[in-house]
């Protein structure tokens, strides 16, 4: 049993945690509690860390513990005990559950995204830069059916510990990609016949609910503070706007995405054109 | 100018900031920032705190701070000068931009958003936990055209400074009212001819996209872990649910109330008829 908080492991595991620079380097990142671990895809897996209670808790037949337990026995992953007190050390939260694992990386490139879809949905970020907001994209997407989300290399690290809490799983199912050229990653995309459709307040804009999405959609969402770049926009090629009353000057960057998504999805649900 | 932290109205007005209990015994709330204050009704704010720097930087005509200052220039509200240090320890953001004001509480009964409303828009919350949904909700319910909102009295408080940062100045512009009786008040609510639709996963619901929101509406949405509790969804009367593919079990609450409240102000701008 590791005991002591500067073990060469722990040490790995808390700058995993806290670094996005580590996570890509290692290509590595870390996630944390019972539920989370029983989502969490076994192939990427490669160490689990549990603590004493954690341990206790396991014998009880039907606990969740036990369920974790269970799940261990995989010949590919190691399994670390750690003292109570070094695990709550390694713990992002004020309640550690007792169980914490290091994964692999997996990205998926667009053209995966693509295969096989009569008509894709995709979400596109630029430089969004709120964990909590990122998270929330990624939960509705998978609610609305979304098919992949493309996401600029200046947005925050989806493998952030606060990110990855805040997606409530969907980071195991919804394929992501961090592009390094944004703009060219959408003409790929309109090459392959996706309407791009960018959240901006532009004259040129037309209400989001009067298009139609049920061919292969993106929509283009930009940061919390500043909206899209003009050359993101102008990348995109469609604009659309989310009517606002009162003196509101613009919504929430993931309950904009949420509104785009949806009514995507709504139109997809159902037989009504609102052309 | 005050240049103690333990000065008596500084202590005061930090414990303004950080307990909800403190602020409704003295019926008061804290805004800070200079857009807050620009945006804050003149007659509810009874003191202004502005720092040195800030007192420096309003010489400089056509400075935000200068417009403060303008502002300011009110019969009725107290300016106290405090110096840097001590606006540090005032301040709950890490870049103070130097002005922080008092400001009575308002609220509005459900009466009074009711006059004069053809068709009213509601969103009612039970036991909402998370500052930042809160602020959310208000803001995104301020875009929607929402009348009000209506709060259980075990949801978080509005006037936390969390919470009113993320309105983005909707706290001023959406009535809202917490009510005791949460039962009650829709009971009344419905008595004056508004329907509420419960946000729930049960098997009675149907598609959120299913009802016309045309005339009076409510929608009612719980709690972020637990969802409502069932007195709520029996009192509202109706329910309806948000479709979901994949895994995932719930929307974040914010993220729920926009697409309900978005697709009620869709179909009051437009005129589609979903049934």
């Amino acid at each position: 049993m590791i005991t002591s908080a500067t073990n060469g492991r722990i040490k790995w595991v808390v700058s995993l945690m806290e670094k996005a620079r580590m996570r890509r380097k290692e290509h590595k990142y870390v996630i944390e509690g019972v539920r989370m671990f029983l989502e969490a895809p076994a192939d990427a897996i490669t160490e689990v860390y549990v603590s004493e209670t954690f341990l206790k808790r396991a014998g009880v037949k039907g606990s969740q513990e036990e369920a974790c337990m269970q799940r261990i026995k995989m010949p590919h992953a190691e399994v670390l005990d750690v003292s109570d007190e070094v695990f709550r050390k390694l713990s992002d939260t004020v309640n550690p559950q007792g169980i914490l694992a290091v994964m692999r990386m997996t990205e998926t490139v667009p053209e995966q995204m693509l295969a096989g879809k009569r008509a894709p949905l995709f979400m596109i970020l630029e430089n969004l830069q709120d964990p909590g907001n990122l998270g929330t994209v990624l939960r509705t997407a998978e609610g609305a059916g979304c098919d992949g989300i493309i996401l600029s290399r200046d947005c925050v690290d989806l493998y952030n510990p606060k990110v990855i809490r805040s997606t409530m799983g969907a980071i195991f199912r919804v394929p992501f990609f961090y592009t390094d050229n944004l703009t060219e990653t959408m003409e790929k995309l309109k090459e392959k016949g996706v309407c791009i459709y960018a959240a901006a307040l532009e004259e040129r804009a037309a209400a989001y609910d009067t298009y139609s999405y049920k061919e292969a959609t993106a929509f283009l969402v930009g940061n919390e503070g500043n909206g899209l770049t003009q050359e993101a926009i102008d990348a995109a090629g469609k604009t659309c706007y989310i009517p606002m009353e009162g003196k509101v000057e613009s919504l929430n960057a993931s309950v904009a995405a949420a509104i785009l998504m949806y009514e995507a999805y709504r139109q997809r649900r159902s037989e009504i054109t609102t052309i």
